[in-house]
């Protein structure tokens, strides 16, 4: 059996080692099928992620697997390997990358599309406390505690306890907090409605918390009213202005002001993964590394960063956005650049990104999506919302499945996916 | 709010406490939907579990919930309540049943349907080193171990480790093991069979070890050698008469011989819950609670044991078998005598098992069927064995979903839910 590829050095078989299998990695490892570089991805996760989805796991209406394919099944040429491992470290010198399970990966080109996770500034207890929907792990979490908190508020005979497992706060009015105080509202007031005796779901508080003065602050602002208002009607509270400073087993305490919830969602801001400290390099703003035009960092062409962890700049000059639209054009790009070059085919493209939108959607036949300034609300934004995911969805049969869940939870008001895994009680409890 | 139903006492509404939501359990409940009974429905998990497709969430094909249902989705009825609760004991003198919480619930009548787990014969340090199909963790603690040990051996460099990793070892060739068996196999010689470099997935060796004499030793002798027959062709190594003496991190040794397999899989039979201890009862074979017609026990008319922690027997004077229609047919049973008891209606009916056959699956087109004397074996059987577990699904949704996940694979060869979840190396690696 031959050795692990990249420890070989053959100059004819450059080797290219990817380092996570995100949007923008995948597009990396696929332009390179059946080219003579010898490619290997490496991921903690033998899964690639559809996180704009990933709420709707949180929130009991996918699957795990729905949203989730596994990297094998995507990759299938004899030049690209997949190795399940995780990276600690990058020995910039010696042109090799360390891993937990204490092997040493040599490369000739290193490409780092390790995106980015939630950001508590500092505030590292608070992920515990307040999970956000980042990982299959954390949704699976996050769908525990939220179900688990009605059906202790079902049994707990203390009127203050049961409030505090009714309310729910979302921490943050981005996308990801609109979405997920959205679907918690939708899961009370219509999913759960009729399932208990002693408590009324519909009567949960959920309360969107945001630092900053606005819902949607990175959308137009016609369409920040919009999510606000709609917020609003489906029975979300929103407070604006209003800083975490304080998060426990009971509540957070935000602006001065207490608020009794024992289920805490994080959805505050995202930051890089370790990419600037493995490199040795000064970390941007949210973690990021500051990339050269092609992708790759100073004093190194030979390695780049794509996806959330590159700091890179659009046209306009302004900061690209951590969309998957980005990642996955960025991921092309340099996939594309690598294969040219290891052709020996010295043309030079830049990279350009192609906006076509961005959208969030709120509840039922309420989205909002903003098209480069063609503005669409309500039931419309909703459809293409759902058309696009479906599309951008990896696999026929999860389109399929989603698609039918989601017909099902139209008609039903029923979410497919109610299941409380792992262990009964919370820490707490 | 009132005080948990269970504790009040009003002679007029009788309260009714049933332990477990499988398929025993499930029946009574909803026998008893909309009368003056007040009926509490305690279970460990949210969900009723449909085990007999719990193999295919361990073998990657569905995922957990496919073959899972919120409880409450399935029981609307004002006079039944669903508890989120562990029983760890009954006082049979007051009447009153302990929970793991520290609750006491009070009741009238008592049905006990908590069904069976795996049998490991005393050896109970196995459970955790050959974990066995039972519940949705179980299942997918298996999952996770089955396809991380393929990409362990994508990653060893040892001859000796590979080989080891490479090989499964199934405890047991009743209906379980034949049926994690023939899915392993598939997996492996067709699922997995390009997506890896420097293994050959269909080289695994996927060993099932019998310590009786027959495969299917429950079923006609021709179904056995039929299932026997085609285990071996898709590449199963069969090992009769076969005891397990010793499992540890690295393998087994049955009948004095050692296999290396760092996945081990238990599908050896089981046993009732604790049932009989509670009770103070004697147990009978395979811990069962020894029942009278009326599904109550000895000098306590108002308890009842139903489902496969009952020892009752069929018309034939043969204990009857551990099969979800026998469990169901218990629980109406029983759920109907209660009904009927509520309503001073005195009419006594015999239970009577309706037996409609067994039947188990091995692999893509091959089954076998025992329609009472009417035996099927091959395509017929298989696709009789899909229609009746769609048919017997809760659920609509669910129906579709398997119904489709079914076609897709086996038009692609692939599994839909092929996730490592948890943590990603197991404890001796």
């Amino acid at each position: 059996m031959a050795p692990l590829s990249t420890n070989a050095t053959k100059v004819h078989e450059p080797r290219i080692l990817v380092v996570g299998a995100g949007f923008s990695g995948i597009e990396v490892a696929k332009a390179l099928e059946g080219t003579r570089a010898r490619v290997t991805i490496l991921d903690r996760h033998n899964y690639t992620l559809f996180q704009p989805l990933l709420y709707q796991v949180a929130t009991a209406a996918l699957s795990p697997a729905d949203v989730a394919v596994p990297i094998r099944s995507l990759v299938h040429s004899a030049n690209v390997e997949i190795l399940l491992d995780e990276v600690v470290g990058v020995e910039v010198e010696s042109a090799c990358v360390r891993t937990s399970s204490g092997r040493r990966l040599g490369y000739d080109f290193l490409v780092l599309a390790t995106g980015s996770r939630f950001n508590y500034f500092g505030r590292d207890a608070w992920a515990s406390l307040a999970p956000a929907p980042k990982s299959l792990t954390d949704a699976i979490e996050i769908r525990r505690r939220l179900l688990l908190a009605f059906e202790r508020a079902e049994m707990c005979e203390d009127d203050n306890d049961r409030q505090g497992l009714m309310t729910f706060v979302v921490v943050g009015a981005g996308a990801t907090g609109v979405e997920m105080a959205g679907a918690i509202a939708e899961l009370a007031k219509a999913t759960l409605r009729r399932d208990f005796r002693r408590i009324d779901p519909a009567g949960a508080r959920i309360v969107l918390v945001e630092a900053g003065p606005r819902v949607l602050g990175n959308f137009d602002d016609k369409l920040g009213d919009y999510a606000q208002k709609t917020l609003t009607q489906i029975g979300v509270q929103i407070l604006l202005n209003t800083k975490v400073d304080q998060i426990d087993d009971e509540g957070i305490v935000a602006a001065g002001r207490r608020i009794e919830a024992r289920t805490v969602i994080w959805g505050a801001g995202v930051k890089a993964t370790n990419v600037a400290q493995w490199l040795g390099q000064k970390a941007g703003p949210h973690g990021k590394v500051q990339v050269k035009e092609d992708f790759s960092i100073t004093e190194h062409p030979n390695i780049f960063v794509v996806g959330d962890a590159a700091e890179a700049t659009g046209s306009d000059g302004k900061p690209l956005p951590g969309l998957a639209a980005v990642a996955k054009q960025e991921g092309q790009y340099v996939g594309d650049l690598l294969r040219r070059r290891i052709s020996r085919d010295q043309t030079h493209r830049p990279f350009r990104y192609r906006d076509y939108g961005t959208m969030a959607t709120i509840g039922r036949s309420a989205a909002v999506a903003d098209l480069r300034g063609f503005r669409l609300t309500g039931t419309v934004a909703w459809l293409l919302w759902g058309l696009v995911h479906l599309a951008f969805l990896i696999g026929f049969r999860n389109r399929i499945i989603v698609a039918l869940n989601w017909l099902w939870a139209y008609f039903t008001f029923q979410r497919g996916a109610r299941l409380i895994t792992g262990p009964l009680r919370q820490a707490d409890g």
